[in-house]
């Protein structure tokens, strides 16, 4: 890595802003090479009123002034027009412009992913940038894509996502050769309909290079079958909120039943510290990157703490140090070849 | 209802058999109408020797003899060719004789599914039967489907899957007035693929009796949001399971850090009967109906316990007593107005 490590931020991102993003940064710090540098977009007086209790960090990051921030309610469309001088803007344009090698915002994810659209171009033929969720298992985390709705996908772009996915799954987590499924309700070679078929037929030819185990299933996921599980946006997305609804339930009813009376609020006391590992490990990570995209973007959750937003740094960097875009660039050139050798059962139509 | 309530059941299905079927008759006869009566296909010698302990339950069922048992793991295909004769062929086909008013099978799924697709056929326009399941939410249960792989779905069927659901819906749980939305990656109108829009437009329209609240997302299904939740047999195996993985991971870990140490374990024992009841509220009901068939068939799981089955019982005499088949035709009558009425956006294609 000859390109020193710098991040962008967006210091007014997130439902907390500079007074989580801030000191955020100060806890990251330890984390990053000595050389590793930031750049805060945002409120000036804001931002530098909360670096006036880091001085290790003042030392080592940029502030610069944005006048204005993107609401986290604000649609993709209104973000794009009244997008320029917002702190995220500024973020994301860093990259663009060569300045920093990975951005990073907590705030509003359909309009950072417009934005990140418009500023960076999509490298892959997608609608808009594929979203990974890493969802907790066993023995770690399942890279789970595309939740970030691109609706209609073809097979071409389900093997771009199992491309993108398997990149990131080594970035993130150091595996070497993670493995890859494709979702399915079954997993015979008949079922499921013609997109994830074709998809299939292109992954296990071997044109591309991954190590793909074929159809997996919804409960595939949690168990950790694979390390990687690709599917189309809708059904990505419906799967994530369906699985977040029901753990989310489940916790609340959990709640309920370990204060229903003394005796198992009594008993939830002692097995307090039990309780609160099983939660953190039932917390998915903080951050994910937009995928497809001409340069490296991540988002984290909005109502991220100091923990989870310094924990999105850390992944942030340990991507940008990897060969993660080289890699997905490799295997993007064998797509169309891969494609092709699919025949002739590949084209959909006359058209 | 001048139609006497019988109930066909297929004594041999699930990894219990005529061990757990019969006795589930026995303890389900209490909250039966006194003029019920079952009658039990299976393994004549099998069957009779339980019933000999359930001299009540002997009194008014009828035992009909099955040469063979369709294995749980057999393929559909080869259930169909060598199905004739075995205790779930005849389960179905008492139903298509007008002998009985509801079929139970806790046997293979795949294979009863295309039993009763062969031997009852069709009323709505699907590949196979729909297939419901109820999920557990804080009011009561979402009822969800298709979750039984009708994979290409047009708006028209999306339609049928609203009025199957809400018909069950009512019939099941004795709701007047079932809500109904339809799942999709975000709530605005513009949001999903062509089916999904077209369908909201025809459920918006009116033409379809029923209460539709529009679109719905993934984590509404165990928020309770609507009372059916409809979406496409692909989508919606995926959720199912992916819901049903989530919820297996919680317990598991939930399980570990319960027994994570001495303090813990004393203190999930003082918690013990609040934990059960939590259990008892995350199952799912142990019964689903196959929608869309000319008759009554419903799948129990194959792991019931008796209790389980006498549940199913239960559920199968609700429905089989309620107006769920007439509602269900009246709504279906409508269909092909209400798919015209949507006008030349309905159209998908010069085809």
């Amino acid at each position: 890595m000859t390109q020193p490590l710098v991040i962008s931020i967006d210091a007014m991102g997130g439902d907390h802003g500079p007074s989580v993003v801030v000191p955020a940064c100060a806890q990251a710090l330890a984390t990053l090479p000595s050389a590793a540098r930031l750049i805060l977009h945002g409120d000036e007086a804001a931002v530098r009123a909360e670096l006036g209790r880091h001085a290790a960090l003042a030392a080592r990051a940029e502030v610069r002034h944005a006048e204005r921030v993107i609401a986290m309610d604000e649609k993709p469309a209104q973000a794009l027009r009244r997008g320029k001088g917002t702190s995220m803007w500024a973020a994301v344009e860093a990259i663009r412009e060569g300045q920093a090698v990975v951005a990073i915002s907590a705030g509003n994810t359909g309009a950072l992913m417009a934005i990140s659209k418009l500023i960076l171009r999509m490298s892959a033929d997608l609608d808009r940038p594929a979203l990974v969720a890493s969802i907790p298992q066993t023995r770690g985390l399942t890279t789970f894509l595309d939740v970030g709705a691109n609706v209609d996908c073809d097979a071409g772009r389900l093997v771009e996502f199992a491309i993108m996915g398997e990149a990131y799954h080594r970035a993130a987590h150091g595996v070497a050769r993670p493995t890859v499924g494709l979702l399915n309700v079954g997993s015979e070679d008949m079922k499921g309909h013609e997109e994830v078929r074709e998809a299939h037929r292109i992954l296990r030819e071997g044109g591309i290079e991954l190590d793909y185990r074929g159809f997996v299933e919804g409960d595939d996921i949690t168990k950790g079958a694979v390390d990687v599980v690709v599917t189309d946006g809708f059904t990505g997305n419906v799967a994530l909120k369906a699985m977040e609804g029901a753990a989310r339930f489940m916790y609340d009813e959990l709640r309920g039943a370990l204060t229903s009376g003394p005796l198992a609020t009594l008993g939830a006391l002692m097995a307090r510290s039990s309780l609160r590992r099983f939660r953190d490990k039932m917390s998915p990570p903080p951050a994910a990157p937009l995928l497809g995209l001409n340069g490296l973007v991540l988002k984290c959750h909005g109502g991220a703490d100091v923990r989870d937003f310094a924990k999105a740094i850390q992944v942030a960097a340990d991507i940008a140090q990897s060969g993660f875009a080289s890699e997905i660039e490799r295997n993007m050139r064998r797509l169309p070849a891969a494609l092709a050798d699919a025949g002739p059962a590949s084209a959909d139509g006359a058209a």
